[in-house]
């Protein structure tokens, strides 16, 4: 059964510079449709600038696998929309945040976080694979490079479940670049690379990273004894 | 030098029922701080219905570590609060909820969690220490019983840290009931004993694990480097 | 396509003790075999009385997941073969110790362990899943009973990277039952039913969860940079 | 009362060459012997070509803290000083591997890996500290540099407990060069700095961290009822 992805995209910088349309000239959640839509992917795009900022429930409420990229909008994302996300993926929505999304306000409610960290200006960056029997690294190289802002630490992040990627950076940083989580029972995967100046996502690995964390992001199948409720006071289970 | 122990409790039920007024005449929170005053430990008591909800920010920015008792009145405290309790604890400030605490609003906001769970009868409950070289087992036992409120699996919380202890109860459940988190800066150490209908904080063991806790929890000693911002690009780190 | 399976069995008590042949008449292992193969696992048989102990070269070097199921013949498994499956892991081979593998040469070596624990009676035992959006736990309900040898904490293993299951006994003890590890390139479940005077391979939960860990446990498609060498020196990765 | 911590040092190079003699000129062992000691630590230097290999079981039985660093001669150490080493470990005697040896024959045992990594040349490198609310890292910088032999990733390590810093290297490698792990009741830390011919042993916060870790690996206080036993049946724990 296809999973349904929804790309949350701010869409704002597209529209202000010049450099950043010639890159994504349809806006970066139609590129990243280009690279993951198939037969058993089904792609929803949705802006802030969209009615209901692009998640009414019906859409909202069938999106298996959740792609969020935010940056200088952060604070115009509705707090009731931030519960509605938090609470659909307590039930086992997937989450990917990619790149300025460690700021934005569905990651720092669902995970607990402030999402702080160091930045500085584009360059070259060096990603290790750290975890390659992970199923989000399958069939990446030991490393890789590409040219990006630079996300360091420290990194105000919990724990992660798996720390998948580690970034080097030309000016002496690093950073926990690739970070899986769990929360409630939704699949959380968080990746740095995609400033919107940079070119990252016409990257061959980068797009198999992202195509391998939908699928691991995707909601697992759940027996109905789940059901996530604190009300009911429960009856013995052995007699 | 001393660690600052706020202990907050809603310290309603204590007023409203006869039976939990006896065991805890002066309220929990005055109960747990007859076992936990120190030379090394100073309490300051806090409740629900003191002026500014008993933590004004005279108080809540002196706490090195905050002890948390609510159920009945979880909602009544105020959001504002909830956010300056966040933000401390991010900053460093130890967290200690106790028992119900599991759905509080602070606990929730902070972990990242509905915080449910299932829960039953008062009953018989044997506590499993696995974690004996972590600090704030030190001194407990293997196993240990209690008779305490059932609360059991599924607990949706995000992955421990650390799991210290496994809780088996009567009726046939089992309970992830004592867990360590970081978020940000402060440690967090969630631990289930402490029904106002039961004895539990009379239990020497349970003593030791609160006592234990506090020391655990008290924030670390930081080298300026760590001020947890976000707003200023870097300079690079090497020339 | 298909993941081969060889499961290794001890196959003594199945000889020896009149109640177990009637249980399992042509070993564990055939019995295992009897609900895991299928279009997309093959399965090998090994036992420990087989030439070169069921696992020549030609057989463990084509093998994708390895279940073990030894007990009371632990000290006759050569310690060369020991060396043998754990080199194997670590190249990425998957590993399901089932029972008492616990205690076995391998999973001691490979994981970093004594494996000890508490052990008692065959009982009334209540398996909780605690992780329901782990692969592994795909279809399983929150909780299923079986009759087991008691096996309890404290258990002296290295933190799981996740643990599965915790299982709750009649006598009073906990355990945590079902747990995965990483070492090196390999995936490793342990789950702890499968006594040999006990009827739990009959159980459809349990079938489930052994289908569900042979896919988990499949070793990773790696890129050749992964060569787990450490003889060379590296060149400069940038200029 | 005091840690009574044991340096065992291969001390082979600094009898070989004159750089590394001029220093070590008393052997690595008995320079961080200069910075350890104090009224709570008590150190006994032992040495490859020692009698014994300088661990008889007297000094072995009696030590709280084993600190090791070996490089060329790894083969030499006797499996069975690896044995009693190991046990000791799950017994609850802290270990700290030091620099090379992660490819020691304790480490590989007592942890479950091949050690395998990557490496290079000495060269730049920076020190993040990942993990600043954790013991070890207390009073350390979110980074400080050092000139050291180049160990990056992959490093094929078991998922650490706590991954307390990153290293950067000016050749574009990355490291988790400082992490924490649990076997048995034993704690372990290890930390990559420490090269014959690199001076880091005289850097403050490298002298700090190991500080640190030997505090936190001493053992733990553990009540009797931990005696690591898997011989005995249990009775049953409720009536």
């Amino acid at each position: 059964m296809a999973i349904n992805v929804t790309i949350w995209n701010e869409y704002r910088h597209e529209k202000l510079k010049q450099d950043v349309h010639e890159l994504y000239p349809d806006g970066i959640h139609a590129f990243i449709k280009s690279f993951i839509e198939s037969d058993d992917v089904k792609v929803t795009l949705a802006a802030l600038d969209d009615p209901d900022n692009g998640l009414p429930d019906d859409v909202l409420n069938n999106t298996d696998v959740l792609i969020w990229w935010g940056h200088m909008a952060h604070a115009e994302v509705p707090d009731d929309l931030v519960e509605r996300i938090r609470q659909r993926v307590y039930a086992g929505m997937g989450f990917m945040p990619i790149h300025s999304g460690h700021h934005s306000k569905p990651f720092k409610a669902i995970l607990g976080t402030t999402g702080n960290l160091m930045w500085g200006r584009n360059q070259k960056a060096v990603l290790w694979n750290v975890a390659p029997s992970h199923p989000i690294t399958e069939g990446i190289p030991s490393h890789f490079e590409l040219v990006e802002e630079m996300y360091g630490e420290p990194f105000y992040i919990p724990k992660p479940d798996d720390l998948l990627f580690t970034t080097w950076y030309e000016d002496g940083n690093v950073f926990r670049g690739g970070c899986t989580f769990t929360r409630g029972l939704g699949k959380i995967f968080y990746f740095h690379p995609g400033h919107e100046t940079c070119k990252s996502f016409y990257n061959e690995y980068v797009q198999r990273i992202i195509n391998n964390g939908i699928r691991w992001c995707a909601p697992a199948k759940l027996d109905s004894s789940f059901n996530g409720e604190c009300i009911h006071q429960t009856s013995p289970v052995v007699g």
